[in-house]
């Protein structure tokens, strides 16, 4: 059973040997509300596993739901396939927030928020949890968007795989702030700070279908 | 040696059981031309390899170099440690460029741009090529950047580690243009399109060394 929300957001999630952060550890986070926040801010999911010829790692969309996270594709993706059989798994989530641009080059670095969840990757099975899975990563992407399309059929159900990683073994990194400068460098004439980068969404683009002159969705901007 | 660029230009990729994309396998592409495009446009890659402890996705800045993949960091960095000594890898760098809706659930999708490098990872001895290949990495976060710092002096060179992984493993995966529909939701009130996703830079955040008045870079957006 998952934990109930409120309960999640005060937990702090043990590091192990593979979600401990070493290098820079004091950007090492460990409390599942900032886990939890980064994930469902990330759009993709970089998801590693050792393939049948090694390791390999691509990119999906996901979803969160209390402590678990959820992938999904059609059952002929070889990596799922690969994936439901109890593999190991890593899931790394990524956001950027801005440039670090130090008078040196060796402190150029960048402003980032990262998870990896680590863990056994099981199929679900029970079409109820894969329904809200599915539900979820849709909502994911663009929230409310499952209420304002056509939900999954029984044929589409079938044909889609849902994978489930439990989010106990997780960490989080996170860098903020201006660049670390040597005082011999503060004399040069180069600039330091921040450059902030921003991910929004443009205008939509209808397709074909919809009827000329019928209003965009609120979902740029 | 690097092949010179005009030849790589042209150059098409051997497909492996690796980097072969069998799922919509019409989204394959094998031109090192769009390897490389690709591999300019995106900001940070995801390494993954064989831990000590399980398989570990992590994300870093990198730089492409002709055919050659640069990633770097301190040389106490466990990663890199591993990485060093001809491990094997799976570097993959994705852009998603919109979501696509679908009047369906089940055909929501993205618009991405993604490429998988795979391969054997060496420590990079050369003073040269090392110093050549970090230039890069700051060039690539920045064009022009490196011209515009201090550059790494002997004690950072000696502390920084640099792995370079070939890119002839390598394929890219692309989706573009709108939702694919069913012919029975073309009914359905809901609306399909695409919503571009846009990152740009924001204004620069000079840092509290910067002299007040100073003119801001025109590294912003």
């Amino acid at each position: 059973m998952p934990e109930p929300a409120a309960e999640l957001d005060a937990l702090e999630l043990d590091p192990t040997d593979r979600t401990r952060v070493r290098r820079k550890a004091e950007r090492g986070r460990y409390d599942f509300a900032t886990v939890a926040a980064i994930l469902d801010e990330g759009l993709i999911a970089h998801v590693g596993f050792m393939g049948a010829h090694g390791v390999c790692v691509l990119p999906m969309a996901f979803a969160r739901v209390d402590d678990e996270l959820y992938i999904h594709g059609a059952v002929g993706n070889a990596m799922l396939r690969e994936l439901s059989t109890g593999a190991d798994v890593c899931i790394t989530v990524t956001l950027v927030d801005a440039l670090v641009l130090s008078r040196s080059a060796f402190h150029h670095s960048m402003n980032y928020r990262c998870v990896v969840v680590v863990g056994e990757a099981v199929e679900v099975e029970d079409d109820q949890e894969k329904a809200r899975a599915l539900r979820a990563v849709v909502d994911h992407t663009l929230p409310g968007r499952s209420d304002d399309c056509r939900g999954p059929n029984a044929s589409e159900l079938r044909t889609t795989r849902v994978i489930r990683v439990p989010i106990t073994e997780a960490s989080a990194k996170v860098r903020s702030g201006p660049p670390i400068e040597d005082a011999d460098d503060l004399a040069t004439p180069f600039w330091g700070g921040e450059i902030p980068l921003v991910t929004t969404r443009g205008a939509p683009i209808a397709d074909e279908h919809v009827p000329a002159g019928a209003a965009s969705p609120a979902y740029g901007g």
